[in-house]
């Protein structure tokens, strides 16, 4: 059983991951960040090699894909929310687009994923 | 220039899509299937495989994949609605799947794309 | 360290892969399969399956492709031999491509693996 | 018929393709040139961009892969000697993989196939 990220990780972890464009989406515990690359063959390259590491830990994102964009929404089923297999994919996913435009204008800050009981209640 | 599917070609040619599992998706000229598999690699060997059919078309589905799951919606940015290449696209997808299956809980019967007037009055 | 596959696991082992076509190679502890498919693209859909396992496993193949013939040599290069990490990968692969025809033309019984010290000596 | 590249076409176009690291495949008219990349997943993406323009152009490599090594080796089976494909697939996949050590240590110098009937003859 994977276990949900504790609020000392999220407000230490979440804010990097916001800098590179991942946002919080709103009324679910997870993360979504949006990619677009110069073609499909860019794209498809970068999904290539996210499918690898996913694969590798067994954790797999939703991901939907147009052309050259990549919408990727990352949470955990096991836990129903955030847990340190997402921040993983997340920062593994980063290395493999250094190069690519991120679109911002989805979601709302991390923080609102900071604090567990808050959320929940 | 790609040319919007005439109506002709509408009435003879999506019904067998149809029987295949493809629907209308509500509100657009597009057609749409879910496959299930039995594994993330099953989907990934799939999508692999119509990434390079698409590529050579050169039109590219939407799609998206969460685990096992992949749901494709095929439509032509160029003339707004569906046109022969969606056709080629779909029809390759089907030859890279025999074995999925197929979720058919979604979408409207092909025949309300089989009229272009009707549609767009 | 990956443990050199023991003697009475060989002898077990490895002849249901050489049923499926696996051999030996001539002057190495390791064992191949030449996979010819259909297409390009059937080639390239078992490949892009047996990358997600070898990244999982973190064992990779030694592997060449012409067209839609795959080629794959199996060995561990930590302990210079064949190791169990060979054989998942070769059951797994097996998995990926059950209609694709094999070639036989090449190598030698998997029984020359048989025995290590022989092998060595 | 695909046409085998003439002289005054390989005098202008082989030079620039030499300086990336493509170099005369010995007793072939063939080119080939090793990418070294970072890691498995690196050359993987490499791959899968290749094999999408590979299926487009309908010209496939000869390739082989040992974790992050990719060697690649490009004829033209129709004319049994390099075309335009060649040149076409060998600047696309230039293009994919701009980080990568390329390794030198292979071949002859493209000089060798400028000329068709000294090699030939």
């Amino acid at each position: 059983m994977t276990q949900l990220l504790p609020e000392a990780d999220r407000k230490t972890l979440l804010p990097p991951l916001a800098e590179t464009g991942w946002a919080a989406v709103p009324g679910r515990d997870a993360i979504r960040k949006i990619w677009k690359f110069r073609s499909f063959s860019e794209a498809w390259g970068f999904m290539s090699r996210a499918a690898l590491v996913a694969e590798k830990l067994n954790h797999h994102p939703e991901w939907s894909n147009v052309y050259n964009v990549v919408d990727v929404t990352l949470t955990t089923h096991d836990c129903q929310g955030l847990s340190r297999l997402d921040l993983d994919l997340a920062k593994a996913m980063d290395r493999f687009a250094p190069g690519a435009e991120i679109q911002r204008d989805h979601g709302e800050p991390v923080s609102c994923l900071c604090e567990i009981h808050a959320r929940k209640a």
